[in-house]
């Protein structure tokens, strides 16, 4: 039996403020065509096509993020704090897990082709292990703004008490700067 | 201004009855396993993962579709009437188009690489115009199961009185009968 | 057990910009006083209290439409993209159905004082076939503004283009443009 | 701007427990043809179909009442807990009424063919103050249950203290108890 | 099985038009520090912390109420039509019920670190039948704005039309009148 | 304006399978009278009123949580997926602080009877930095069971490979493997 669901606008579209009159060219997002027969960036790097970059997604209740994974790299600890994310596998190879509430992991290895859905708001990673291949993933959020918390820059990369984080972590004070210092922006 | 939102289970996720442990296979789905590497179809062709395909998606407010076009083929009029689709189109090119409430068509030709979203429960279809190269797009929802009318098959595949329809559509009975001829299952 | 629910509001009711202070009027719709002792149009015809011609009915999840049915007259195939449909058949007699999305049809004779529902978002139509005695149905919806998608409108009435819709039905260009003609508006 | 909605199932519609397979009659209810040509009742009376009624309503966020208004009834005041009200005069006229959360009251007239719409969860009222003339009305619900708390019975048709209730309206023990005796079930 | 949820907001929180940059200050609510060593008021009094007093609860679905009951007094009958209030006891003891919607009355006696929840949209009360010892609660809801309906206000202190109150209670124009006094605001 | 809100159940309230009939006890809870009059825990602990030791908060959108903070100590980092969190500091002082999906850190020092609200799904902490005065706050959930992702715990106490960690990091396995020891649980 089916029990969630998702609740309608009241209308077939929302315009922005001050357009009232549009054509196809508001329903397509054209950002991602760099993507097609690029080559892969060094680092770990998402392409979003959300509310902020995507304005016709209001009301919708639906986005998508690109995920490009060099061979080595990782989508670090993360959640996404308004909805589940349904990763799609398109190429490359990926170690991926989530840890649900009650503290418990679950992880798979996923190929090419897989599909594996990270519950909403619950903390999550991926990994490409692979020394060699890089991987390609397309995620879909059943949300227009899923939003990303980032645990390594939110709890590393501001300025929490030192206190604070090392009583958490059950650490001393000197770990956590060499932490917030390993994350801190170059310059 | 953001209207519209996702509303939540009240666990991490559902389990199905009688399912009480589960691990990260769960939360997998392999069925498109089958696309990587694979010739197209000769026909139009939509490969799902939703509610029925995908128990883990229960409660995550999203699914997918993956959908193949040869060349000259069309994804028929249709609607979903649980969820808009937000459609990114990974080789090819496609025409689209909807029509909304106020009986207004919205078109685009995209290319390699666009997005394109179609809003939820409108008449909606992709057409691969291109006499030889084909298409293939990957298709998101914001419901776990978006559900599909097919205008052709529902309209011209059930046994709705052919007078209901003659008079719907201010034609007479032998074109509705035709029309309904073309739609009937293959012998 | 139930399962579906309805969202709320923040406040007891929604004013329209600029307008602070309201009376009963402002809860009160006057637009079908007209219905009351007049003849029956000779077409089939629809009075709607929505959100369009109702304001107050904004953030209160419900609105009406009375149908006139004179006898031999459908209300053509549609849909309703943001509500079901509870139909109350006032006088005469009806032919009522709709589609489910495993295209599965359901059809129903209602007498005077039966109720007929049409689940959100499918495909459905209502037949008056009397030859003499006309109809009059009140129907309620569960959304300030259900929204309709006429079928012979927005396929047929539209520019959509020739070869997607007789690809769609399986038939040749001549009988789409035929369709069209038949419902295109009379000069 | 619109600001409500009503979330969806995950189905085209609910079946109740045990039930699988279903046709037409599932979808239509018949219990208010009694209604068609019949005498009014000697005093108020309600007809419902709610989701006890008629199961079809689940998941489909929509009902209806019809009540009928003896001349010089009144419909108690009351608020229903899940809904507002969408009330359509058909026969006579009616004194209407309710109360917002700032204990401002909004009252009007209606005369047949008026609409009046009593907003979610407030008090409210209707009363047919002719001397000689019937009133009936038909209300729709954007809710399956809206459920109704008669007031009347709520406060002194109830086993609640009476030192709660005369401390609550300021009044004396006897009063309460003489309110009590007023409202109690005819032996 | 669970089967109720909160929508979302699509943004972290909901800022007044405005205002664009925010620090901790708008994320707090200083206007209880009052309470804090205070003595209670000689009559029933109710502080609250909604959306009209706190801003930042926008979207948050949540807010509190703070409720001082000297020794005898009643917080009168009322009903909150969005939201279900959970009474936490922190000093005293209180009798409490609620009626629901079949006219059942649920009725308890709570001592210091109890709690008690109130369904949404039900009328009830809460009662320090204590000759000498005053108690004190906290109660949360789960909307920014629950809003109160207080019933003898509502009834009695609004000008609904005396023969109205009358028919509905079942009593004569005479009592409702006292009634009204006792309500009246003091000159 | 507001923008949020609760979605309804159908009924006035769940029951559990097999409970078909309830009195007050049901609407009860006691397990936090052992409160009253006790002295604080040596450590930082949480008493929950939620869906889990509550069973007639299922529909109601709303629970509690009673936090008792020894001098000194921390709760640590963590997010709560299904709700905000709104707490009122009945004793003591707290630093608190949230950080925002732009990892902007929000920070407050609370006194005694202050409110702060912790927007829904993002990483918060409360310090009551005092050396000598314990602290006592409670707090409201507009979920049920607005469930805890404790990120300590999470990241080091689960067995998450210690590369995904480090790299999520950028810090090397050795201070991954002394953060894990320091979280184990003591044996």
């Amino acid at each position: 039996m089916a029990m969630a669901g998702d609740p309608d606008i009241l209308t077939d579209f929302v315009l922005p403020p001050n357009l009232t009159n549009v054509d196809g060219n508001f329903f397509t997002f054209t950002g991602m065509r760099v993507l097609i027969g690029a080559p892969l960036p060094p680092t770990f790097k998402v392409l979003k096509a959300s509310l902020a970059e995507f304005p016709a997604l209001n009301g919708q209740s639906v986005s998508y993020a690109v995920l490009l994974y060099p061979a080595g790299s990782v989508n670090p600890v993360h959640t996404h704090p308004r909805s589940a994310e349904l990763l799609f596998l398109a190429e490359g190879a990926l170690e991926v897990g989530f840890v649900d509430t009650t503290n418990k992991l679950f992880t798979q290895t996923l190929q090419s082709g897989d599909l594996f859905v990270f519950p909403k708001g619950l903390v999550h990673f991926q990994y490409n292990s692979d020394a060699k291949v890089p991987a390609l993933a397309i995620s879909a959020f059943g949300s227009a703004n899923a939003g990303t918390v980032s645990l390594p820059n939110t709890l590393f990369n501001t300025s929490i008490d030192d206190n604070v984080l090392a009583l958490s972590l059950k650490t001393d004070v000197a770990t956590i700067q060499k932490l917030k210092a390993g994350l801190a922006p170059k310059k």
